[in-house]
């Protein structure tokens, strides 16, 4: 194998009460990957996408997730990437994650898997690290693994998958600027003990409601009274948005991430559908460009579209 | 059916990480509990053991229970109890939830199971109030339901049972006196967030261990960074005694409940005695009175031992 095609998912961190241990893989958006294995020691990458990302590889995301992966490769190889990205960087859908989940993804494959899941994980948070100044695991893992993770510890790295629960996802992306560094400078340093032991609740409630698939617990869990509270401003519309797509019939949903991507979970794709209404006319009073995606979890992870 | 005789099982809460929300039951220790149905509309309660416990019914965890039980029962009834407790008050071994908890769960039996499991820890929590001041359910849930169960929220109550992993417990209760009242007001008010994060990840990791039976993962997801930290200081011995038992194959454990009792778990018989003899050692050493068990978890909650 010399060349690989990929599709790489986008990524709901969080999972409303789960602050950075929980993630979700979706069907769709997602960004197409291209890779090509060389004999030089050298990242090239090349963007057909008009966002106008960095193409130096130790600037790129993909890039520096590389240079991990081949670091602990040993021998000498090279890559040339072309990155045609649908996931908008800024969505809070986990668009860096996709581009070094996909990377190294990509790179293992045209070496014959020589590295395990965790071990990807690994080298892509490198991107993450690059593109948000933290190392952190909770978009990559669900990207690579598929399905809802547990990313327990960070340091050491214990990821647990869990499993990919058959419901629709409703996101909306609201076309405003959220940084994830700005997203996580409002947050408290502290956090009242009685609202953490509720936290703890919901978050241990939905990991039952996800492995026991009892679809009215994860409803009941998904609840965040620590991070949606303060994070939730910098989105408008999000309280109306949750209370409509409740009333129309949500499970329950959230914040994506930092933002300003929000998503609900839904029982069947009309309910689903439905949500994506009332998003729609949300957005639309408030005079607010938007795009929306109905979708399913994504229970694989990256997956190949061909290789040669 | 007019007489019920049963045994009600001690009870393991927080199971380290889990303050609050997690709870277990053991096979031992165990109270018996007799009651006898009747028709005056009166509650009485005589102790045979020596523990000197009040035998009013509203100054006494099982007569308040039963009142509860009884009020939301609506016709007249009444019962003749007697309780011979083995589970000494204040161990953190849930003595006053086994009080409460058993005696609806017997009267229930009695009354043709009129009442779902959740509405007897909905009454059994009145004895827990009287015996903390707090309506918690982390030990009478465990009781009723058996196994590892989750009490996502008290108002309104969400109780999921987990799973009774197939595991070995040693127990040693060092006899000094740890006021639940005094373990509680120790506690801070707020706690980090980078500390709530870890937290909720362990916590996320024990129930998926406990559902997956994934017993390795339940062994690094038994880690406390808030509670014990500061609830151990009232419990001589405490850090000797879990890292000694680590060292001698424990999986993990911490303080029941808000102690003085210390548990930890392990994979077979041969490792939970080994246990015994560390903690044996520990306490001879110090110079405190102590009592051990070894046994397992227990999946049914209480057991009726006989009823005519």
């Amino acid at each position: 194998m010399k060349k690989i095609k990929i599709a790489i998912p986008a990524t709901v961190a969080n999972l409303v009460c789960g602050f950075d241990i929980l993630g979700m893989a979706l069907n769709d958006p997602y960004d197409i990957m291209e890779l090509e294995l060389i004999d030089e020691p050298v990242i090239n990458i090349n963007h057909t996408d008009g966002y106008g990302l960095p193409e130096e590889a130790d600037k790129n995301v993909a890039g520096v997730a590389l240079q991990a992966f081949i670091k602990d490769y040993g021998k000498q190889v090279g890559f040339n990437v072309i990155v045609h990205k649908n996931i908008k960087p800024g969505s809070g859908l986990g668009s860096s994650a996709a581009g070094s989940a996909g990377a190294v993804v990509a790179a293992n494959h045209l070496l014959n898997d020589h590295f395990s899941k965790e071990d990807l994980v690994r080298f892509a948070m490198n991107g993450e690290k690059l593109a948000t100044g933290v190392k952190h695991a909770d978009n990559v893992a669900p990207c690579i693994y598929g399905g809802i993770t547990l990313v327990r510890s960070v340091f050491p790295l214990d990821i647990i998958s869990l499993a990919a629960p058959d419901l629709f996802v409703t996101v909306v992306h609201p076309q405003i600027e959220v940084k994830t560094s700005d997203a996580r400078q409002i947050l408290r340093k502290e956090v009242q003990l009685k609202n953490a032991i509720k936290q703890w609740g919901n978050i241990a409630g939905l990991v039952a409601g996800i492995l026991k698939n009892d679809i009215p617990l994860i409803g009941r869990s998904l609840e965040d009274v620590i991070i949606e509270p303060v994070r939730s401003i910098l989105i408008p519309g999000f309280d109306e948005v949750k209370n409509n797509s409740k009333q129309a019939g949500a499970l329950g949903g959230g914040i994506s991430g930092s933002g300003p991507s929000i998503f609900m979970l839904s029982e069947n794709e009309t309910i689903a559908k439905q949500i994506e209404m009332v998003m729609v006319d949300i957005y639309t009073a408030i005079g607010i460009e938007y795009k929306t995606y109905v979708t399913t979890i994504n229970s694989q992870g990256v997956k190949i579209l061909s290789s040669e």
